[in-house]
């Protein structure tokens, strides 16, 4: 699999959310909308409470909102007596709907109704149904540790690609707070410094949510990794003046071709990378990667409220009877990433075959 | 000269600042830190005043930044018995240190200057100094004047480049707000608009302080003209989207070469409007232009506080300890701008044969 590290192990103070009890237990999810000013939990008891905390972004990041919605999935099968398959099956529907950008949310689900389908098709009638909470449970569990390995493995492969003594440029959030797991792209900035290389990482403020100064920052700071917050716009300038030496962002949902979705902004970086001959990398699971779609045309984007932009930050700042423009996300082509990494290596030049040779072999 | 308008005349119901009474009147600023929410006047009876609404950005923008630096030169002046040369100087000096990177403050002072060494020089002693005060607030009157002509010429000649049906791009602020007149940039929108082209306008937020969000997405909307506001980053995507057709914005500082200082996020914008094929223009008063720098390179760049990143908003959105890079603007080389809109007709190519060709014959 490639997903065991051999590398030294990181570990860190801190994670986006954690499974409390057994079967009738919750969800404890560390409430990244009150992030920096406060460090506050948030307790799911309902498929309705998680799918709301997703939506809210108390929980975001493609690899943790896949965790939590199994998770969901548990809580809203956990107190149906009798549970039926179709309950399963609506539960996992509905928690889908949540989002619809990042592609680990129905990954995750799907895993969660195979589970199902296979508690209630081993056991016969009542045995199953009765099976059915602690191997929903199982499972949830299993996905989330599986995410820890992976953001183990991720780190290991992406750290290779940072350099020591340079800077490197990222985006939005893609640490321990976007996984179960340490995260994607900033897992290589934590491997790379535990090996001991030294660098300083430019991070965009991320508008219009602010995940890159409100968490990214935040998670850098508490590893001692010296960091600095920008406005997104100001990317351009600081590469021209030769600051950054490398790029690297994670994904929500990777086409079949490569293309990549992520947050929006992604698709300027690229361009401005690509022109300034900075290499850019994504850093996914092969859980992001989705290779039922041709291309970055097929993926859904999220259109998030106009709010977020016009109040989002405690005061009106977009007069009354104005639109916003909110894509939450941006597909990047594949031509214009130097690299993907994932837990099974990096995969560049970033193309189809590549892709499948690297993902189904 | 080129700038009597012989187009229709654009008026607008709101001002970005206005002086009251005669010699010993005082300057009216439209408060533009409190813009979208409230309409609000600050009153400034002394050059110290001035200096801080600048500062503070209750005024902004190139051109009405010398204006109100005018006037605050005839407030420092106006109060002081006797007034001798000496006190001129150094009361220009200081308020030529209220911002760096604007060229057009340090214009407007020194025309300020050159009145009071003219009136000292032709006045004989005590009657020099009796008329300097008049003579100053003539001056400003008379700067402000033309500035209220140079946009009209700005806003004529802008406008060809409008497409009729399409979609423009702008960044920051160069509205009236920005200006004595209608602006420069914007202006170009505003007599487009009237000649009856139709078209709508993205309007960049303009982090940190948002002055797209809140200044010209009030402009535009007060003038009708359809609008709407996006974080500064989707821009790549809007563009790779075909939904762009032109990008137009103003300038703090253009070097002889034709390099452009101008609201921090214009680098980038021109790298994504060159790799998508999108012509890109500047418009600017010739005040803006400074023939005595070689190249870009040599604009001081205004780095401003950390606050207006991490807490400008209402709450804290960087954490505590990390570092913001706040660089108030960046320069766009010449090669990459389409042509500059001045008020004597548009420079394009740019280079500084043309800029020479067009501004000092």
């Amino acid at each position: 699999m490639g997903t065991q590290a051999s590398g030294p192990r990181i570990t860190l103070s801190y994670r986006s959310l954690e499974w409390i009890g057994g079967v009738d237990g919750h969800l404890r999810l560390l409430d990244q909308t009150r992030l920096p000013e406060a460090v506050d939990y948030l307790d799911c008891r309902s498929a309705e409470e998680v799918w709301d905390a997703i939506r809210r972004l108390c929980v975001r990041g493609a690899p943790a909102i896949g965790v939590a919605a199994a998770y969901g999935a548990v809580l809203g099968c956990s107190r149906r007596e009798p549970l039926r398959w179709e309950d399963v099956e609506q539960i996992c529907a509905y928690l889908k709907t949540c989002r619809p950008t990042a592609v680990n949310l129905g990954w995750a689900l799907d895993r969660m109704l195979r589970t199902a389908q296979r508690c209630l098709t081993e056991g016969s009638g009542t045995s199953g149904r009765m099976a059915l909470p602690a191997s929903l449970l199982r499972e949830a569990q299993a996905i989330e540790q599986e995410d820890r390995e992976t953001c183990q493995a991720l780190g290991r492969n992406g750290a290779e690609l940072i350099p020591d003594g340079g800077a490197v440029l990222t985006h939005c959030n893609t640490g321990a707070l976007a996984a179960a797991g340490i995260g994607t792209a900033l897992a290589a900035l934590f491997a790379a410094w535990e090996q001991g290389k030294r660098f300083t990482v430019w991070v965009d403020e991320t508008r219009p949510l602010l995940q890159g100064a409100r968490l990214t920052a935040w998670e850098l700071h508490q590893r001692g990794i010296p960091a600095a917050v920008l406005c997104d716009h100001a990317a351009g300038q600081l590469m021209g003046a030769g600051k950054v030496q490398v790029v690297i962002v994670g994904a929500d949902r990777i086409a079949a071709n490569g293309d990549v979705a992520n947050k929006i902004g992604t698709y300027g970086l690229a361009v401005l990378a690509r022109a300034h001959g900075i290499p850019m990398y994504v850093s996914a699971p092969a859980s992001t990667f989705d290779l039922s779609i041709t291309g970055g045309w097929e993926i859904p984007i999220e259109q998030r409220s106009a709010e977020e932009v016009s109040v989002g930050l405690g005061r009106r700042t977009v007069p009354e009877g104005v639109e916003v423009y909110n894509p939450a996300f941006d597909v990047t082509p594949a031509e214009w990433i130097s690299g993907i990494v994932t837990e099974r290596g990096i995969i560049a030049p970033v193309n189809e075959a590549r892709i499948r040779e690297r993902l189904t072999t």
